[in-house]
């Protein structure tokens, strides 16, 4: 897959989570389904933060430091950052090139071995699918009525 | 992507829904976390039933009938019928050739659109990892103390 495609691709179901966290009210913010869960903002806080992250490893080759972990005290909080790093995100991942889509990261930290970036760029998206269908839970769980379709049809 | 590697990236996921559900106590067959929810076994077969009829689409060029749908009476019930509608699904998905990874199948059923089968396959799989977000989160709520991670590294 290009790189253009892949952009396409990821922002096909970034879109749907920024929906989704503009739907949900104040009292969601440290909503959690379980004792011990992530709460509702931890949790898109981790979805925020993996697809920085993994995002930059492509450009740098290996896995940087995490994005910086921003103060949230309200769903406005939130939303915002959301807007933001989706938006930062989305600019690293349009200048990655086809090239670096095909070089080895560094990614022994996180996951033990190397793998091409477009290998790491496919995971990150997984995994923000996985825990973007948590988070249908969660919003559903705090009151949001009529939650968008799981994935864009386009962008 | 080939469709033999096309499988393997599929059953990464499966595996672990199939894993999962073998994990869920029988309190957790009716489970819903908000009113008007699916039941967590509504929500399993919603699973396998679309990974059937998406992967048997591809075969047939054309959307065709749903799976048959099971007497689910009890966890075990549930769990049977998911390891074998899962080994039938295998079965059909590693009977796809490369041609008919890039044949039109007319989805406008429940598309609106017909789209290569490798597209159909592709968005077959993403909304089976949203689902088994989902499911992480019944899972978690009717009980489950140590899920699997949300895909194994290799089949």
């Amino acid at each position: 897959m290009s790189n253009s495609k892949f952009v396409d691709s990821w922002l096909r179901h970034r879109l749907v989570t920024v929906e989704l966290v503009d739907m949900i009210g104040e009292g969601g913010l440290n909503f959690k389904p379980w004792d011990g869960a992530m709460t509702l903002s931890e949790l898109v806080l981790h979805i925020m933060s993996s697809g920085f992250q993994f995002t930059n490893a492509v450009k740098l080759g290996t896995i940087g430091k995490p994005a910086d972990k921003p103060l949230i005290s309200s769903m406005a909080d939130l939303r915002k950052y959301v807007h933001e790093i989706t938006e930062s995100t989305k600019a690293t991942m349009a200048s990655i090139t086809d090239e670096e889509m095909e070089s080895l990261v560094d990614a022994s930290k996180v996951m033990g071995t190397s793998l091409p970036g477009k290998a790491l760029l496919a995971t990150m998206r997984d995994h923000e699918i996985h825990h973007k269908g948590q988070l249908f839970v969660y919003a559903r769980m705090a009151g949001v009525q009529n939650p968008p379709f799981f994935v864009k049809h386009s962008v």
